[in-house]
């Protein structure tokens, strides 16, 4: 009944991998956590091969029943927002080929479902994937928490699985349930 | 001695790809054109997948010695620039999963290569797509000449083959030689 989730925060020079089992009573635990990173002085061409690799890598590794990436916006006028894109549609690929399904969540669906402020900062995320998945410091490397949020905030949108009532077990999940409670009454 | 170009001009609704061979005196041949169209009714990874398999399948076919694909950029601040930068993150992997070298051309150096001038229309660009092919008629779908443009386009900017002096056998070639001569003065 767990329920596997990778997520991955995409961007050219550093890609956040995560993977995240999440059972019924949203009890979630960390599986793999990482980042692959590409070097600016590389050809595009040879940066998104070493992203497609390494997302196939853990795809095939990992076996996620999903993947979860975030959203890109052009809004973002940043002189990296292509690269991101670019890299996102790399990552969105590798698990259509496989027959994984892809959900796409925006940055404030993240630190909301997380931290139940979708204007919170990294600091206030971290902290909060740090409790949900009972660790005892900060994931690292520091840049992949994102990668975690947004797996662990695919299982949540995604909802209880149908007919378990959600035991909840730890301060983080009781916050996490409160929070949710909170986005559903908006 | 044939030179074989794929050119892609990236979109995630509609995805222009051309062939073209290109000999040392740079008479150039059509090989294949065509676009691969997407619903933009179905969901992203959908899409994209239909896009890599596409591509994936022509450069199986074909067999090109590079890939030539449009530069995107993020000024053009449109709705469908994120669709465009993943659809050409997908179609750039695709080609280095093969150990295809890949190159980007920017849509003002396609219009400067094929017609002499950065700021042609698209009129103006089929026209000398259509006479540098020795077509009897403007390539079909329409909207493929800017992947066969960007294919013609890298094949001439790559340079003469060493030791061949160009037999310029068309009009069109003609002016082409001639607009190169001016974009080396600049």
């Amino acid at each position: 009944m767990t329920y596997r989730v990778m997520g991955v925060d995409p961007g050219l020079t550093r890609c956040g991998l995560a993977v995240v089992d999440i059972e019924p009573n949203r009890r979630s635990t960390l599986v793999a956590v990482g980042v692959v990173g590409t070097d600016p002085g590389r050809s595009l061409d040879e940066r998104l091969l070493v992203i497609s690799e390494a997302v196939d890598s853990w795809l095939d590794l990992h076996s996620p029943e999903v993947l979860a990436v975030e959203r890109v916006f052009s809004q973002l006028n940043v002189s990296t927002v292509m690269g991101t894109a670019q890299a996102s549609g790399v990552v969105i690929v590798s698990a259509a080929r496989r027959g994984i399904p892809v959900a796409l969540h925006t940055p404030t669906e993240v630190k909301a479902a997380v931290t139940g402020n979708g204007q919170a900062d990294k600091t206030a995320v971290t902290k909060m994937v740090t409790k949900i998945l009972r660790l005892e410091t900060p994931p690292r490397p520091a840049d992949a928490a994102d990668a975690l949020a947004l797996a662990i905030t695919h299982a949540w949108r995604r909802g209880a699985q149908p007919g378990v009532t959600p035991g909840l077990v730890t301060p983080a999940q009781r916050i996490w349930a409160e929070a949710e409670a909170r986005a559903r009454r908006r």
